[in-house]
């Protein structure tokens, strides 16, 4: 059986204020919790810290990569202080962010998300993980979209933010237009997806919650599309969630390569 | 302006019993929380007694249909008491359930949903959500489904649980069998979507978070179909969300229409 040294008390202190962005930022280092997503996504990430519980190593220690610091030992209490779940799984991983890359424009056939303003940490989660399945590795977005370290996201993606690229654009208009590529955008007055037609790569816009896309990133798009509801001329009272909308749009340009 | 009697001690503790689901069912009274969720459902359901803040009423008792009970008063920390919410809207509705009703088959050309053990409120609140768009009036859910009337559930419904039917069966293969319709159901081993023949009625099956489709209700699937991840042929560590497939198997069985 393996020893640990125990985590000590300013270390626990310092996991626990990563919970909040602007300490995120300062440090360039963020939080993955849980047992699936510290194991199957610390192979992609520099990790600094791992702290478990002696349960938690007994159980998986061994599953553990050879390249990740010696873990350190955290009782049950003080895991759930550093935690930001409400059920803390017993392992967390302190990881670098990547070193934030600007973006080179579109490669022939490549599709593109931009979110303008996304502002629900399990929706960009959602998001993430959606565009993950349907090969979208880039993600364009707005300055003010939800941070992708912020604890939630991370969770919600389920892995997914070890293999899509979240880039934050100080002028997501500016970044579109400098594109030079199909710009889509969804619009309650858009034409129907599924008569439209839709060009193999691009970029694909989604808007803010509760307002849609921006009256700035709106000058820029080039299609404005709409999934229709059933019946089609149905007046519906609600609209889709966005993370919804943007798997039932990538789905209809990935199903029509 | 008028003025309103406070909430009584009693019925703030009783309201507070019906976040669990026992008290609920005994009852057969639900919650139904927040300015856009009371005003916009409010119409569809028996409403037993409405409580809210006076800031609240101020603001939105003029909105108020005529048919609802006078209102009744309660401060700030005491709705924070009686919510489910962790911040509370100012607003809740209890509510009768509408008597539970046996399914009768499915209609000529009729979609119906079928969810084989969904757990997660947020997802069947999200599913319920997304059949509303798409025209999906009823759903059928196995006895160990969550229950729609949780607050999560109906809080996730966005409205949708006013014209959403969902009807708890006892034995949902059985129910299944009976319908003698096409039963669709998504598996990591079915066909591609896009290719399958996909007639417009009949009962489409979604299946548990972790374990998908239970082998009893697998034994009654007579399609067995798959969303494609892009590019098809490629081995993805994640699958979809439960809701996300929801709504992606749905928006194609409404395109070929």
């Amino acid at each position: 059986m393996a020893t640990y040294n125990p985590v000590g008390a300013s270390l626990r202190k310092f996991i626990a204020s990563l919970r909040q962005a602007k300490s995120r930022r300062a440090e360039r280092l963020f939080v993955l919790e849980g047992t699936r997503a510290v194991l199957d996504t610390i192979p992609f990430f520099e990790v600094v810290h791992l702290v478990a519980t002696s349960q938690w190593l007994e159980l998986n220690g061994g599953r553990l990569p050879k390249s990740v610091p010696a873990p350190l030992v955290a009782k049950n209490d003080e895991m759930e202080r550093m935690s930001s779940l409400s059920t803390p799984q017993g392992v967390l991983a302190v990881c670098r962010m990547p070193e934030p890359v600007a973006f080179n424009g579109v490669a022939d056939g490549e599709l593109v998300l931009a979110l303008d303003r996304v502002q629900d940490p399990g929706n960009l989660g959602t998001i993430m993980r959606v565009a993950d399945w349907f090969g979208v590795t880039r993600i364009l977005a707005s300055a003010d979209t939800v941070d992708v370290f912020n604890p939630k996201v991370v969770q919600a993606t389920m892995g997914a933010i070890a293999r899509v690229q979240v880039i934050y654009c100080e002028n997501l208009a500016a970044t579109l237009e400098e594109a030079a590529t199909d710009v889509y955008g969804t619009f309650l007055d858009g034409g129907n997806i599924y008569d439209a037609p839709l060009s193999r790569g691009g970029i694909v816009v989604m808007g803010n919650e509760g307002n849609g896309i921006s009256a700035e990133v709106e000058r820029v798009v080039s299609h404005r599309i709409k999934i229709p509801p059933f019946p089609p001329q149905r007046a519906t009272v609600e609209s889709l969630n966005v993370s919804m909308a943007t798997g039932i749009v990538l789905a209809e340009f990935r199903r029509r390569i």
